[in-house]
């Protein structure tokens, strides 16, 4: 950590602030810029430091130096995290993808879009049976009813199943039924329920909040680490920014960023992140390009009778020539497709 | 709501859409343009529409034209919400203004706080128990211990209380302990939280997501709203944007764009919203001066030990300088300081 | 400037980077973190050097501690600066107004909203002679007509006139008419232009950027005041986020922070900032509580006839009770409104 | 064009907006909702009509229906544009790739880099001699001499040449010497430097502004286009976010959705949308895999010692495994490398 003097700071404040860094446990350095002091503090600092060194008369500014995730960065584990969801390995090399509905809706539907799913070669089911809605008179979801709906399309197809959580009390119940929990968006920073989820001992998927820095995210993920739950998967899903003709702006840099920063395994969800069906499979391949681990698609036999965001999602036939362009991509990057969900697949239950 | 169809959208491509409407039990009526077809969708529309006209053939755009909140709008109900906590009065046009600790820490050090805070005019008394901390490794705050401290503050000054709560199953505790309920910036689209807030009956104040629209907080507001409980007061704390001097952006607009939008009391933070101390009362002044019903402020006696964001809070002296001025301003702008809590307040517990 | 190295950086490494510091002419000083080593580089860095650093093995980042503005610096110059346009001092502790249609119409709509605008106590006459426009199809000005009615309407009232100047090859022409000339918003970083109106000696308002830093501003205005020009004004005139609900997001925090950074004197323009005139007056007396020398605003006789930004053009009945307001606020904020401007301006004449 | 009344709005209201509308000379056609009335306006609508119908009494918004941009539009011209650069083609179904150094420093670093990225297979030689800065204090460019040496390698190589033009009276200079005139980003709404390369009838790279719409992106195109200047290319460089861990966002949504809504060719520039040159080879293929035409990269032989941006740059051999990468990702997504420069194209001149 570097404490930024002012211009003008006498010699007394520096002092001040040299005694208080090392009343606080902490070594310390001084350096005489050309323009003014600054003064290194070293030893294990904390975040808060920043703030508990700002406040002092005649400190312009407190600059972090270390990274403040740990158990998320590649400095500490430099070795890429696979996470095995039944027969599927996410993060191990091969590119993995996810479909399925916005919404739980109808038994046959998510069975109709299950096996499109598993036919067009993804590999696992997803869908919401607790959906996060901006507006209090919106669907919010069939619930258990929703869960078992999937798992019966599970049953069927063997594909594992991702589903969301957004109650730190309904954790044990969505971990008897799903593969994967998976945080939300609006909740990346619902830091009780990351506790939960964290406990849960679940392979975990933590979308990126719509405005969550880089830092932010990973330290979000760190929450989840840190009760030793190492199975975690980071989803880009899109930021908010200035710019509406799309939904919201799918970062890419962060995908690239974040590979590099972690070992976790990244998944991008273009869907969410353009709002818009036609700009899912270009938007999909530039997730691919860029390093992600897979995708996350929204698929639905019939996307204009959804009962939620139809709009971003593809029909069965679309989905199945996302995937050949996936596959193509994927091969030409050094990441190709994870095989197939076998036969063998359909007898399996969770755990 | 409009559906705009594509400049070259066929005729059958118009029909399908007007059918499609009327099937769903909607009036529709077609406007030729000059360049493209434009077709009125008449009758109560839900939000999930847009995306289900959005998907058909020739369709270009949908555009929503009512607003999707109702019992916060103005429209509905024109006469300002008063929300009566103890003692005090929020939006009942006077200025109101909560101060007290970041995070809880001492039992001495919030006691000195509050009384400070009665001292120089404040009227509630604010702190957190319960803290949402970006690292999983900072002080996450005292929990109950922290309420009782709080609680007993309020029994020696009269002041009512605020805290944040930040899970559902933490509700009816704090719930024991505070006078008003707060929902933090990061929780404002925890959908389960809102909905445990709104059966609790107490008051709630709002912070804006950091990265909310203003329509998606008043949405928010109207979940808790949703449940019969009309004791809700909106918190403008800043957003986020690409300014990187100062932590957050306070925006001057929401504020005065929600006093004519919606009937809720709004309160200005302007402690989050620079993260700087020697911000905090031109920013305060600014949130008076646009309309706001009064302000949150971090107080601290010796900010540089606080627990948390000891950087934007005032010491005592600062605090009374600040409520010397914002009496004026308030005074200036028709809205003057709500009378100080008497001695007889100190008596006064929580229900 | 401090260098960080990458945890496992080696100390071949290093030493690199402390001999590439020494030959470029720099002293530098090593310190040895618990996780990193950190180089402090000493001496008049300059900018780029953070790159030609950032890419040597072994670097992780580079870290600027002197703020790259200068001259524009409160440290280098304490003493607030005063711009004198005419009988009007901007920046001299008191408040003033600038009032006048977005674009210069008739010769009799530009009177009547000067003689307005002097009526209610307003101080400068605004008006746009070249205009920048989004779409080529759109009222690009009346060119150099404009300028002369404005200059017509400063010798009826006495009012000096601020107007806009796009081009460099424009900039005698504007000069020999305006008082001062204003840089928009979009051409905050039109570096050719800032040379020219560095060059002209002529009082300079320079707009915030759409997206512009508070650094990237100042150091806008530092390409003017390097031409020894020093009469520079700012102009905070809104900043693009994700919301939309109002067209920019007015920034109060810039306003408070820049009159603590820089000596230079601060407008605020809530007509821009808001795009809706029912905002204009909450907002404008947010920009004087926070701190800001005066305002920009748009009056227009018929502003549903205006030629551009008619929705946030206030009738000279909604700008006389906003003046009425602005001196109440600036009163309790001891910053009084200038003296109004008398009849013996009217004979004054531009240079 | 859609009037939208308040709720409460009067009949007498409703009809004056009618009759202004008629007396403006459009058609319009009301529309009874459920909670508002509605009045469409038909004819050719201009956009300063949503400021002057916003205005009136009882109007609570206009929304606009009508895309703004005519030429740059896919609706009025559904045939991609293909830019002929010399032996180039630019947006004709073959990826091309334009590299080169940041700024123009000395002939010899110039022609080195030119040779590297022919002999890699990239198609333009790109480079500044005219730079446009944040700080006055930074290197500017060399002027008319970089635009030599740029011919000079020109001449050796026969790589085309682009280079960015920031004042309108440089562009017959810069002409003289460039076969592409490329505007920056900060310039992207310099309205007279629009018109003027409009005017110059050369092939014009047209960047995004850090903070442009999709729509703002496609009106400046229309500037250029609107002269008679057909050979317009758009360039996504990264837009501001709130994200600051790389130095912008690269919008691949933005590629994505600009190549369905127009028919101008689309570069993508992941060296200045990252800053980091670790990123530039994940971001560029992502470009690639969503669409874009091309790319535009840094290289530089000793990128710690360019005079500008040396930590985005490539070394020679970096920018040769790049362009292996994008050879087979081009090739993925069905749009081929462009052929090689050959050596016939040496002798070619700037016309």
């Amino acid at each position: 950590m570097i404490v930024v003097m002012k211009t003008g700071a006498t010699e007394e404040q520096i002092l001040a602030v040299q005694k208080q860094v090392r009343q606080l446990g902490f070594k310390e350095q001084r350096i005489h810029g050309e323009e003014r002091n600054v003064i290194a503090v070293l030893g294990h600092v904390y975040p808060e430091l920043t703030d508990e060194l700002g406040v002092i008369d005649g400190v312009d500014a407190v600059v972090r130096i270390s990274k403040p995730f740990k158990l998320a960065s590649r400095e500490v584990n430099p070795y890429d995290t696979v996470v095995k969801v039944g027969p599927v390995e996410i993060g191990g090399g091969r590119v993995v993808v996810m479909g399925g509905p916005c919404s739980v809706d109808t038994e046959e539907n998510v069975l109709v879009t299950a096996k499109a799913v598993k036919e067009a070669g993804g590999h696992l089911l997803r869908g919401g049976a607790f959906k996060p809605r901006t507006s209090p008179y919106a669907f919010r979801g069939h619930g258990e009813k929703g869960l078992q709906i999937l798992a019966a399309a599970r049953d069927e197809t063997g594909l594992p199943v991702i589903t969301e959580v957004m109650d730190p009390r309904d954790v044990d119940l969505v971990a008897r039924y799903a593969d994967v929990l998976q945080i939300g968006a609006r909740n990346m920073q619902n830091f009780t329920l990351l506790d939960e989820v964290g406990r849960s001992g679940k392979p975990v998927m933590l979308k990126r909040g719509l405005n969550a820095t880089i830092e932010e995210w990973l330290l979000a993920a760190e929450y989840i680490l840190s009760h030793g739950n190492r199975d975690v998967i980071l989803c880009e899903r899109g930021i908010r920014t200035y710019e509406t003709a799309t939904r919201f702006t799918f970062d890419v840099n962060a995908i690239a960023l974040v590979k590099q920063l972690s070992h976790l395994p990244v998944i991008g969800d273009p869907s969410h992140a353009t709002g818009k069906w036609s700009l899912v499979e270009p938007v999909g391949l530039a997730a691919i390009a860029c390093g992600a681990d897979g995708l996350q698609i929204e698929v639905h036999p019939n996307p204009d009778q959804a009962l939620s965001d139809g709009a971003q999602s593809l029909t069965p036939e679309n989905f199945e020539k996302l995937m050949q362009k996936v596959a193509v991509v994927a091969e030409a990057v050094g990441r190709p497709l994870a095989p197939a969900i076998g036969a063998q697949g359909a007898a399996r239950k969770a755990s």
